[in-house]
């Protein structure tokens, strides 16, 4: 029997001894996945996938398992009974086994094959600028998602399912919402900006060539300030940086070194941190438990968009690192913390979403949620795609790609088949932007506390309202009961207000 | 359904589909077992424990499943009906299954638990030299392995249960017989060994410091010229070297650079590669299933033998490689190639088994295999092992261990619960000089081959004959098999005679 002092009713004791096999399994395939990124000899791949796709199946079985399912609904009818973290674990186990029950086992299997050959061929694709090479694989998908959206089942919109997916609760009119008020925004004040030149297009710094080795001490130094704890995770190399949570002590990152444009790899250890930070302050009670991770993308990426962007490019910040990136990068650190400050904050119109700044990513995301709800909605069609990516990206950035790679055949998450997942990226700058409102009002001094390094309040503060409740409460519930408000885009506006527009004019005296 | 050209029979078609999850259980089990030691943070050690011991359990369960038990039992009657590859898969899951029945969950379990705290606390008490403290942690082990022992079932001695585990098929008295030639012809080589001066009993090469960082460039270079594919595995580091092979196109092994002494490093790197080209060389069309693996510890250790000391401590492989380390480590190679052989094959009476030479190495075991033997028919207490340990090695090497921590606190075997498993590094060195004896009389020019580091026919040889067959053949049947004789001492002694009497005159020339 599992002892804790957190989970007291005896049926929900019992079904966390029955779940913990399923935990178990789950950070065995986090690490499979974490090392087929960063250690795997490149013909290991055959044996990891057949391990991946036989453990996945293991997984639904063994969750769909009477000792389970009967469990959790004898508790869904009586949850009034239950306290909250006893709530989460019914909610958490009840939406998987809603989800694994609504997906046929073919489906699931179809799908794992189709997009695992789709995500080779669109590798193939992106580097021949051939979309019709991608496009019957991406057809096959959409056939099989939006099957995946009407087993989900929905109430007014099939994309709501997909949504659900990665963000539960969350509905195309609330993404609709935010971007009704959040592009204008956007473009209104990206006018401004691009008509003054405090925020540069480009930056010198860009081109600065710096020593790889000299740069992984750099962010060894910059995460111990960020608060960073060895014994407690590690920070590894891939080319597409990414967390893995493990477990509550055992938490990993990754960045890449490319050589040149610092604030890359800079940019993506401090983003990753964000998310690991998270993962390392769940309260310990609920761990190895279905409510001891993250709650929902969303959340997790307010969380690394936050200590990337809010922290991170704060001119306060820089003024703190302006010594340690000098110690290891001397020639970056002949500029100002002011120069430093411009370069990390390069304004433009770009078509590459990953390369987009704080300000235009928003408009990137858009352009993949009109797409999706048209493609999922039967209005428009695959073969469509590549004139609606480039007339719709043009009427908001005014820039045309010359190609597919730079266009439609950018991101890499269709061929996933993660179709609903994009919209999670720009609610996670919405909560950012709400949780760095909320902190400011209530923590004195917070602009002293960055330029000194002190984050300690910051973090706890964190742990306090966000990170220790792992996925207790529903996403939007857990904002809406540390933040007092559900997610809008009050506070991004007031933030991009403040930093696009009056920041200029204070740093310029 | 699996699609293979090896495996024809309905039944065992249906089997292997079955069997793939525990395969893919075992692949995540490996990999949670490389990582713990590689690279996990140190406080990772809770979670990974719990998962480890959670995945055992699901690992048992699944295969004692009827889909699983009933097709085992349906085959065993009509064996004769099946080709060898399926004969393999039905006596490696009978045995499982045997094996898996006869040991009660509780008392796997209270095996595990018991071992995991007697491992922290043997670690505590060999740094205190205190062997009271180990001592009641032993005695449990002891009582619990002797109780695994009467379940598993014998049909002479209690032992022979516990040496099955390692070594399928191997019994006390074949271990006794081994012994019963070799240690008075070791003594015997010994004895002139030690009266001469070929082989020192200490270099002053054991003394020269390198820096790790080159020795890694080194090692790097030797495996390339072992034959080493960087795409089908890694090298790493870990306090004590290991092979994981975690599919035949993913295998893993480690050493440690200590920054003197370099042979140590040297020689686990060959060492692991044997293990490792083992695991690499299995017919692939078996891979995945339960005769996809080597076939046993005495069978491993044979080849991680033969290359370390067959092939890497010769005078050959030596001439070969000189000019090699002298590029990464000048100072060692001012010393000639037969000042190198000198230096990697010093021969001296050593209290600690890892320390010592190919000579003498089997005399530890002799003790351990004595001490074990007697603990398990409780004809001797754990109280008195201090004793007969101290008197034992002094019987056999004349020198007497100062402290319990370089006696009978130096191994971690037993904190483990592993008794019987030491014999099966004797096996080894016998099967190594058999193939050894076998592999000269059938490779022409072997010496130049060696001397010219031109490899290959070694490998394949041993691919052709032992690693492609996996575990399709019982350990003793593989050996008997391929190369027309049980396991015995003829070829052992014919070794060490050459190596030690006769190979001195020869190189003084």
């Amino acid at each position: 029997m599992i002892e804790n002092d957190v989970f007291h009713h005896p049926l929900v004791v019992e079904l966390l001894d029955e779940t913990r096999t399923l935990w178990a399994l789950g950070h065995a395939m986090s690490l499979m996945g974490w090392d087929l990124e960063t250690n795997m000899p490149g013909k290991g791949v055959t044996a990891r996938s057949e391990a991946f796709s036989n453990l996945a199946v293991l997984q639904r079985n063994l969750l769909l398992r009477d000792e389970i399912v009967k469990t959790v609904d004898k508790l869904s009818e009586g949850i009034e009974e239950l306290d909250d973290y006893e709530k989460g674990v019914v909610r958490v186990l009840s939406r998987e086994i809603r989800i694994a029950r609504a997906l046929p086992e073919e489906l699931v299997a179809k799908l794992a094959k189709v997009t695992s050959e789709a995500t080779r061929i669109w590798s193939e694709a992106k580097k021949r600028n051939d979309f019709d090479r991608f496009r019957p694989h991406l057809e096959e998908i959409m056939k099989l998602v939006r099957e995946k959206a009407e087993r989900l089942g929905y109430d007014q919109h099939p994309y709501d399912a997909l949504l659900d997916l990665y963000e539960e609760g969350l509905r195309t009119r609330d993404v609709e919402e935010i971007f009704s008020s959040l592009v204008p925004t956007t473009r209104r004040i990206l006018d401004k900006v691009l008509s003054d030149d405090f925020y540069p297009r480009k930056h010198p710094l860009e081109d600065f060539s710096y020593d790889p080795e000299r740069a992984r001490e750099l962010m060894k130094e910059i995460l111990l300030k960020l608060g960073w704890d060895w014994n407690r995770g590690r920070l590894d190399e891939s080319p597409h940086p990414f967390t893995m949570g493990l477990d509550v002590d055992d938490v990993r990152i990754t960045t890449r070194y490319e050589g040149k444009d610092i604030r890359r790899a800079l940019y993506s250890v401090i983003h990753e941190f964000g998310h690991a930070l998270y993962e390392l302050q769940i309260d310990r009670r609920i761990s190895m438990t279905p409510i001891g991770g993250g709650v929902s993308l969303g959340v997790h990426e307010s969380q690394s968009r936050f200590w990337e962007n809010m922290i991170g490019r704060s001119h306060w910040f820089l003024k703190g690192v302006e010594e340690i990136i000098a110690k290891y990068l001397g020639a970056v650190a002949e500029h100002s913390w002011l120069e430093l400050y411009r370069y990390v904050n390069t304004v433009r119109p770009d078509l590459v979403r990953v390369d987009a700044d704080e300000l235009t990513y928003n408009l990137h995301i858009y352009l993949r949620f009109q797409l999706e709800k048209r493609l999922i909605s039967g209005d428009a069609q695959v073969g469509e795609l590549p004139e609606l990516w480039d007339s719709g990206i043009e009427e908001l950035l005014g820039i045309r790609p010359k190609n597919y790679s730079e266009g439609v055949l950018q991101d890499i998450h269709w061929s996933h088949g993660s179709i609903g997942y994009f919209p999670t990226y720009t609610l996670g700058n919405l909560i950012a932007a709400q949780v760095w409102g909320k902190m400011r009002s209530e923590i004195d001094g917070l602009p002293e506390l960055v330029e000194k390094l002190d984050l300690q309040p910051i973090r706890r503060w964190l742990r306090d309202r966000i990170h220790r409740w792992g996925a207790t409460y529903p996403p939007s519930s857990l904002i809406q009961r540390v933040l007092g408000e559900r997610p809008s885009t009050e506070h991004i506006t007031r933030y991009f207000e403040w930093k696009y527009l009056k920041l200029p004019d204070e740093l310029r005296r």
